[in-house]
């Protein structure tokens, strides 16, 4: 960042702008920084990186104070980071922060998670990027005991920066005696009873999604579902470089035979 | 798979189950198995991993033949997928293939891409996955040249499976005289100009979502952008733990001595 500048803090979610996780994240660190708050309209949960592309994208603004500007768009949690970016703000932000999320965005939630999807667009265009999550889905949750590791983890982005194409998926217990941090691995586990039957009339194939996340390694203390379940932070470094490079070699002598 | 039963594919699409790509994979892949194809009722490109969370998700079957059932739902292409293997398909499928898209789902896009939404969904419930995607936005795009690689991709991955957590992201040049096939790396890039003003009444705060993709190594012959550039067709396998691994020592030891 420039010496004479605040850090530019850019923030989204998926709750939607007027959600209690994204207000608090924003008193949290309006000491760090000058803050721009682009986020959806309303809920957008389980967005993942979904961009809109069918129709126009809209933002306006709704609050404005010293070193703080908040528009809502019309878009999901993405397009808020592309659209932002390419709008509102006047530099390239130091930092993009998702959250704080209603709800656990650790294992494979990851890839689902809106929340996440921030942190992703603002890590592909270069930008450390940071995704906060409360295991707690409740309007009203209590998100004070997040407070001090949410500045302290921000201070030290700021600081230090991120290693190319990795940004940070950030989970709190939802307890207030919290143990403390650690840095862990995406949990390795699935969803299951994830339909919940809705009939209307005579018909029976409409549903709701709900489900429950299963850990098929509870014992396993590296991953993120563990770390949650016994009262640590979850930070889970997190790649956008997808390429599944142990595979190359064996996937190569396969084509090479068959092609 | 068991050994008297065809194999079970279960496909799914981000164009619509009206889309040419689609229509063209059910017919490359009929002489392959039992086919159960559940795609969205229209248009959800961009979509990524998302789900429907904020209301109920419906399917109806439009079409019936031997083994062959196609249903069309209102979700997104992860909801199908997550929706067909709780309710219509029977057992676990032996496949699940996203296709085939209209336009690129190399580098980056495959954060975006609906069709490798459908193949992440797979992967992450144990199901050897594939994204299959033209170089071509059209409608009316000429698949033809892509049907003799399908065919060979999809009977490998079905004879010997894919690793734990990988699924395989293809993507196929549009020309017609392919040269081969490239086992790739994401490629690294970013989007660029990616607003289109489409300014209403006096209001200039709406954008369509536009841009291209701009290859930061258009050199680096190891890439999926650089395959399809140079007429290959492109296989990127791709990995659903996204796990920074390599930075977790030295954020364990920044973690530890901030907090």
């Amino acid at each position: 960042m420039e010496n004479n500048k605040k850090p530019l803090i850019l923030i989204s979610n998926d709750d939607g702008v007027t959600a209690k996780g994204i207000n608090e994240l924003i008193k949290y660190l309006r000491p760090l920084g000058e803050i721009v708050v682009m986020a959806p309209d309303s809920a957008r949960s389980g967005s993942g990186c979904a961009l809109t592309v069918n129709y126009p994208v809209h933002y306006r603004l709704i609050r404005q104070e010293p070193s703080l500007r908040v528009y809502a768009c019309t878009g999901t949690p993405a397009d808020c980071i592309k659209l932002a970016r390419n709008t509102v703000v006047e530099r390239q932000p130091d930092l993009v922060i998702g959250g704080i999320n209603h709800g656990d965005n650790s294992g494979t939630n990851v890839h689902y998670s809106g929340t996440m999807g921030i942190a992703i667009e603002g890590c592909l265009n270069g930008i450390p990027s940071i995704g906060f999550s409360l295991c707690d889905h409740a309007p009203d949750a209590e998100f004070r005991y997040c407070e001090k590791y949410i500045t302290e983890i921000t201070r030290m982005v700021l600081e230090k920066g991120l290693p190319d194409r990795v940004c940070l998926n950030v989970n709190f217990p939802n307890i207030d005696q919290i143990k403390g941090v650690k840095v862990c691995e995406q949990a390795v586990g699935r969803w299951e009873r994830e339909w919940q039957p809705c009939p209307r009339h005579h018909d029976d194939r409409y549903f709701w999604l709900s489900g429950e996340f299963v850990n098929y390694e509870p014992g396993n203390n590296k991953t993120d579902n563990w770390a949650l379940a016994n009262g640590y932070v979850a930070v889970t470094p997190t790649l956008v470089d997808l390429t599944a490079y142990h595979f190359m070699e064996e996937l190569n002598t396969r084509l090479s035979s068959d092609l």
